[in-house]
């Protein structure tokens, strides 16, 4: 469960020998600590000419706090430099001027790109990023807003808002010391629905989450508190007796949750010490029993009348090439990762204990978008899942319910530690950040799924890997 | 442009090195010939129940004269096995007594999956590959049909046929030996429009092709000349001078197309010569320039009156970090990759000149898809030119033109030679066929998409890639 070599490159003989070496170099994550601010430093926030995000924008982050950097032309930032180890010189032939300078370093830069209507006009965002490209803290966000493509009637517009995820992607790879870099697709009418994906990915709880592509549809955002934004919300977490449902179970009660803790029989004890921990209850089940969907919709229906937030964690892995594997293994992995939950969303569904304003969040896995030797059971029915977010998100946006999934790459858990070392290093360094993640990180992305303020992103896949080079 | 790490371990001593070192054992992938079998061996072709494409494709591979195996339970195979070196004996606790003989060796496994309408019913696949999981020659294939998701009336229907991607690209990553692995959708009503598709992944065509998702939709597919398939038809390709290029006029032209080779003034010899070499003519032309796309416009009017097939290969690098790149390189990167491309496309489409039946290819990367450290402007370019895929596909539809793209992986050519060692290994090796691929592979696959027989595929973007890792 610890990355011992990246414990070591923190070390003063450790860095000096990863420096020399040449060797992947994991920076310290930014990871949210309670009363931290959502970023350090000023944030920059500009702009495509006629774009409709920058004003909403600018309000939400003055709201939240944050401090906006003027948007001046990038020379006059080389005043009141920091001296932030690292930082280097704004660079640009344009900027000559402030090349030996250090230039404000920034906490993130955030772009609203829906102004930009065809590919020549993508020219705005290296006007925009090149002088910046090293002018942000450790740990930096960069974000990019655009329309959904799919949203644009003239095909120059779509295909120019459809580049913007080469460029996030690219700077994801690119920028290093723990910047993580996203696209934001907000759809005309959602601007109002975009606070709670702002925060997240502009905080220490997004440490883990880059390259990724977010949807953001109209919905009405209820009044939400930032502090305790699941106050008074029913959260059940499957699997929440050890490693990432713990974790999840931890997170959404902090949030203020009231969590039901399930888990099968046998981790009763890990599982009793999740639920007590967290104030909440727990609930032995097995989930693949053919009475578990009514007997769990049973005891949500009698001791709570329902249930908000429906984590479906519990997972299993039973590895093995197809060829060798035994047909308990396929069946075991596709009831306990796929069937049951269908089987258990359907009930909570047609008995009406999902209400509005409700949120589904499945467990994928990078392995469901890529695929995995010697995993074609644990595969495909994490491909499952991804198909069960999509063809349920328009049905069940109906009664005002979102679903959603995460998709965990290389996570530092109890099962990863026993992952033999030269495979365990490779899932570890080859992503954008060259570690791997914490349970915590998968858990804050559920949370942002979760919140209320969350009512506009639905049928969203977000990988929570670090950029992961593993990929479709 | 040459592997010589695979050429050196297809030598004798080479090969028992790599197997004493555990080394990467790139496989010699089996190419089109000319006169050459679609495939060799007899193809296992199976179907869930109430599949609705068992009976098309099995007419239309005997129709190819492909040797359909008999769907006799496995066990019946080890009757007439082949002594191909490396091959396993069939596996499965329910095949006890075959284990020890040797399997009839297949030349693809095929399987309809269209009658699974839940997850539960994914089981008939571990049924069918499990056994055979071994019983494939060298650069077998492995394909699995489903219906397209989002065509899916239940959402159970939905998520299990979704699901069947987490299986090919598992297979893909698991079979070995040069095996691909495909998932194509067929809509429903498109059972007559898979031939071309068929063919071309049974094919050696196809051989560098792993681990994709190809969807087709209901057309009208003509008759045609498999031999010849483009036979009649004009065929405009840019970047036609060398490298990929010079390899798709050369494909186009043995598939029977008049190529009109395009390329700047400055490749003029090139140009000619590869003109010349599959007798068609060459157009010298700078795509950037503002008169570019009338004066090529007028030239196709004046000479061919039309153009069928427009293959827009032409591309260009400049690579570099954000913060250190000119605009300039910006701009033309931009400009050559995407925006030239749509300025052409706009007046070739105005003027008519591309009748019905026409096809659209464009050449994407997988820094479009991925994003790529040092090519920011790159990726954005073939990020867009997936925008401009599929935003285009259902206007031209309408005119019965259709529109896709090749994202090419690692393909050996003069450009990539250039690339320091260890960066080429990696990104030769880091795919399901630890090999580069060849501009042939590319080349094939556009022919793919400009086959009067691929009426039905549109907004497609098919990785050549050899199933890299390399992903989103």
């Amino acid at each position: 469960m610890s990355d011992r070599y990246a414990s070591f490159a923190h070390t003063g003989p450790g860095r000096a020998l990863v420096k020399r070496l040449g060797l992947p170099d994991p920076p310290r994550l930014r990871r949210d600590r309670p009363g931290d601010p959502l970023i350090h430093g000023p944030v920059r926030l500009d702009a495509a000419p006629g774009g409709r995000l920058r004003e909403p924008l600018a309000k939400l982050l003055t709201t939240a706090g944050v401090e906006l950097s003027a948007d001046t032309d990038a020379a006059a930032d080389v005043e009141g430099a920091t001296g932030v180890e690292g930082a280097a010189g704004v660079e640009g032939a344009d900027h000559g001027a402030a090349t030996a300078a250090r230039p404000v370093l920034h906490g993130a830069l955030l772009y609203d790109a829906t102004g930009i209507t065809d590919s020549t006009g993508l020219r705005a965002l290296f006007d925009f990023f090149h002088p910046l490209a090293r002018a942000l803290h450790p740990s930096g966000r960069v974000i990019v807003f655009g329309s959904p493509p799919e949203s644009c009637t003239n095909p120059r517009e779509a295909t120019a808002q459809r580049a913007l995820e080469g460029l996030t992607r690219s700077i994801g790879k690119e920028f290093g010391r723990g910047t993580t870099a996203q696209l934001v697709y907000v759809a005309p009418g959602a601007e109002r629905a975009v606070e709670s994906t702002l925060r997240f990915l502009l905080s220490g709880r997004s440490a883990y989450v880059s390259g990724q592509v977010v949807r953001i549809t109209p919905a009405d955002v209820p009044e939400v508190d930032w502090a305790r934004p699941l106050a008074g919300r029913i959260a059940l977490v499957t699997g929440a007796a050890r490693g990432i449902g713990a974790k999840v179970a931890e997170v959404l009660a902090a949030d203020g949750a009231q969590v039901v803790a399930l888990d099968v029989p046998a981790a009763g004890d890990a599982l009793a010490e999740v639920a007590n921990g967290v104030g909440g209850t727990a609930v032995q089940l097995d989930l693949t029993a053919p009475d578990a969907p009514v007997r769990l919709a049973e005891h949500l229906a009698d001791r709570h009348g329902r249930v908000d937030v429906v984590v479906h964690n519990a997972g299993i892995t039973r590895d093995k090439t197809l060829g060798r594997m035994k047909p308990d293994w396929w069946d075991q992995v596709l009831d306990v990762n796929l069937s049951s939950q269908e089987r258990i969303n359907e009930v909570l569904l047609d008995r009406g204990l999902i209400p509005h304003g409700g949120r589904l969040i499945a467990v994928s896995s990078i392995a469901g978008i890529a695929g995995n030797r010697g995993q074609t059971n644990y595969a495909t029915s994490k491909a499952g899942v991804i198909g069960l977010v999509h063809s349920m998100a328009p049905l069940l946006a109906e009664r005002g319910i979102t679903v959603n999934a995460v998709a965990p790459g290389f996570i530092e858990t109890r099962l990863t530690a026993r992952i033999p070392l030269m495979f365990r290093e490779a899932g570890r360094r080859l992503n954008s950040l060259a570690q791997g993640g914490l349970p915590v990180d998968v858990a804050q992305t559920i949370a942002w799924f979760a919140s209320p303020g969350s009512a506009g992103i639905t049928g969203n896949v977000v990988r929570v890997c670090g950029q992961s080079v593993l990929g479709a």
